[in-house]
């Protein structure tokens, strides 16, 4: 079965990490996660970046704020899709040092980049990726597109009273 | 076969977006381009985004540039996982608006986003998205990740003489 | 009689949004307001956009944020004048990536962008844009600036005592 | 008949603000091309502000670059809707002068701001308004943006071959 | 005697101009507190910048957020030197947009623009254009940067306690 | 007779300050230019910024790229008003880096900070200070504005033909 | 024995900066505190930097905000390594104008500059300068890397659970 | 003896790391270049990081572009002082995204950032670490400083005639 790895660089990073978490595991996608810092557990970084596709990972969300290398040293170590959630951590500037540095990847490693503090939306790319190749993850998504249409127009309704 | 569908909102971008098409090739992924323009051909960009998915295509990757709603629409618009390539097009602020309109999607609707003219990495993030399910793929991934650490590996020689 | 219609991408940018529909009903001009979603909705998206002027709508206002695409969206459906309002949404960096992608439009699809939050100043133009061929409107723009100087004068007396 | 005022703030801005010109008078629209420097010529920009409107103009298109007070201050004397264009000038910090000190007009007063150096679609906007009261002139519009269309379709047959 | 004057966009400015008039008072220099708003009242603009150097003002401190038209309007009305207080408003982007379009004056025009919110240094910059000419305001900003040099020496004495 | 020092970091600066020396020249005020590094000549910088004002200067224009500090530690050292010229220096990050490390004084030691490269309106900012207590120079300053006027009505007229 | 001297621009940067001096303190290096403003104490600055490697000083820690000119000046003044720590002060503008302007030193003169508000990682950063030729504060180093490593690892134990 | 480790991830950031050797062997210390990219060849990152101390190497200056990793992943494994310097190369945002993925490490890791391409400067700051305990060095440092001074004061001489 497909699994997905959410790994991010601090315990700090959960409370924005668990959307991914959550939405992931309500299209029933298995979810394994980890605290991995590229800064202070670079050991555990090489291992988890290096084994991930060797034990049913498929896809790798991971999260980071500030001068944000997790996602981009799991992206030069694995060659599954890794989707980077840059994270707006305590001593940012307003953010834009946890874009930059996830977005602007080299040529050769890229980084799937999701918008800032948008766990939530790196847990349904990594559906969608899984559903690339898997009809009834692909219908999962379907379906779930068609619930936020169906809110909107609910809230639209209400409006109009 | 799996298939990835090219697709940017002007023959300008053509130059920038040919990176991801010949990366693909040289993966021997089946790639299919297309002009697909959100602000002025609308109609084909429902069409597109509606039915992409059910002709074999499994990845898209979309380039735009300025205020790029190319690929957030087609995120919209089909539930396969969406590339998006911020283009630094001639009247753009320093691509600054290329990235925000891409990368910045509300929740619900991702867009992978790459770095600015990253057309490239685009190309190599649709092809680890399909080595997420195709082992043959995958190999390539781990293949060319060789040749670029070869790559450098000789350049630091010569450094050295 | 002329009409404006006002849409914005989500209930949550209602308290904005509101601003623009207050004003316009001081002036006396009849408001349709709407919820249309470019990334949840997008059927109804193009449903509004194709057909707005059909039925008597002469001024569309959109207000967004974030990757802010309906504006621009209704503009490339619309042949009427789009007034687009950058909301600053949560997660935002700033109100950079919905005043962006709002105003840097390619050329061929303009969109009449106001300030960050600005929804009161999309209603004065909705209406001065009605006034330009309407003399009626026009005095009624003529006596709110009269309103504006009053209310300074005003306060710079306050200040001198 | 209904006429465009366009003012820019210099000369210099001329080969920008060239492109309102000409897509005005693409489209039959009557077009009054002047200098008033808010900075250099006060005088003038008041005359102009309060008199526009007296002598059959219908919607004024200003540009102007760095502190660009042009546009602002011209919707401050006219009840007219003003087009306000950001122009990249000499020694503008990358257009980001221009465009603030155009888009975030105060509460109300507007101005209608299109993109860095859109002059093209300032004059497309200002048809646009005419259009709202001018079914002739909305005809246009429609067929203005069909012909956008084509020109995209027509690019991406040569794609193909 | 010499006479400053200090004026605002709006009484919402008050708070923060308020530190120029009392560092001024503090000098014994004569205030002249006025509102100007070079949106709402434009023709109290030009009567204002026209002929204050006509009876006794030697420096103008102008401050205003947003799009902040006002200390550069004065400047292009007055022959006096014009001190620009770029003040942070309720919907300004970080306050970029005032410092912008105070500071970024074209040639021939210029501001002396101070720092974000920065009305206590306009008033000590207007206090020492004042004492460029006489020698009794210069002893006094002397006498002033002294009294700073010993609250800092004061501030590490308790330090290192 | 009043008069203008003029300093500046580095003889690189020198192309873009002499618009300021000639433009005092031109209103016939003297000046006395020199080169002052506060990183490399700090015992200079010292030596200048505390007997200007006792050798018959007036006003000094400091000018300065990146970190630059010329500006403010010469109003830290003197009591004299201090123009500064943030200059677009070669490694300078869109000149950001000067813009904001002249004009973000702390409070009580202003720099009255113009434009980008803006050193032509640093050397008439001078001018007006002196012409705030020498009437020969502000009619001066009154007739250079007027001439300012009848350049752009010259352009204009041009225009038209 | 080595000794790091810690100042700063104001007691305000106090909490900021005591960061510094506590990991310091951790390592065992002897911490000096003063108060040193390059804009208030200009000849306390000047003291400070031309002294301070003749009395036991090994590594200068100056922290500053806004315009922040004391770690250059100091750079400026003393042949040690200097590190920067830009504080976000009151008025700053989200941080940039202290970061830049201890950033973009000139070349000649370096400050080894660290995060906004990294008073932490600048005490680390003083003590890996001294641990270059000490072996016992390199041991102390290395074993402070190992207690952030097991601090992750604990916080993923936890997780896990 | 003390040996300086000059790093960059690419052949093609030699350029401008150049200047850091080239200022080093001007101080008589021992240089070793080598090719190190984070994102290509990390297994030679890891043997880099952890290995540097062991062999003689007191500094590490690293240089690389965009998403930087390469200066804090070194600082992650190495408990030397890691200077980094912030390469604008051909597809950065205008530098932003070398300067903050250097500049904002999480506590703990610091990295001695210098300005954007500043490589000189980080040779200059790396001999200053090593003066930090060599009274030889610090000596060359203080003579280098006279040699700046003499340069300025020469350009000046000219500047007079």
């Amino acid at each position: 079965m497909s699994k997905v790895g959410v790994i991010m660089g601090s315990t700090s990073d959960l409370p924005i990490m668990q959307e991914a978490i959550d939405i992931l595991k309500g299209f029933d996608i298995e979810v394994e996660v980890d605290i991995v810092s590229a800064h202070r557990t670079p050991d555990k970084l090489f291992d988890y970046g290096k084994n991930a596709h060797l034990r049913g990972i498929k896809v790798i969300i991971a999260g980071a704020g500030g001068a944000a290398h997790l996602p981009g040293m799991i992206a030069s170590l694995s060659p599954l899709p890794v989707v980077g959630v840059p994270v707006k951590s305590r001593n940012s500037i307003d953010g834009w040092d946890s874009v930059l540095s996830i977005l602007q990847m080299p040529g050769g490693v890229p980084v799937a980049t999701v918008a800032l503090d948008g766990a939530k939306n790196a847990g349904i790319l990594a559906a969608q990726i899984i559903g690339a190749s898997d009809k009834c993850v692909l219908d999962k998504i379907l379906f779930y597109k068609e619930g936020l249409k169906q809110k909107v127009i609910e809230g639209a309704k209400d409006l109009n009273k």
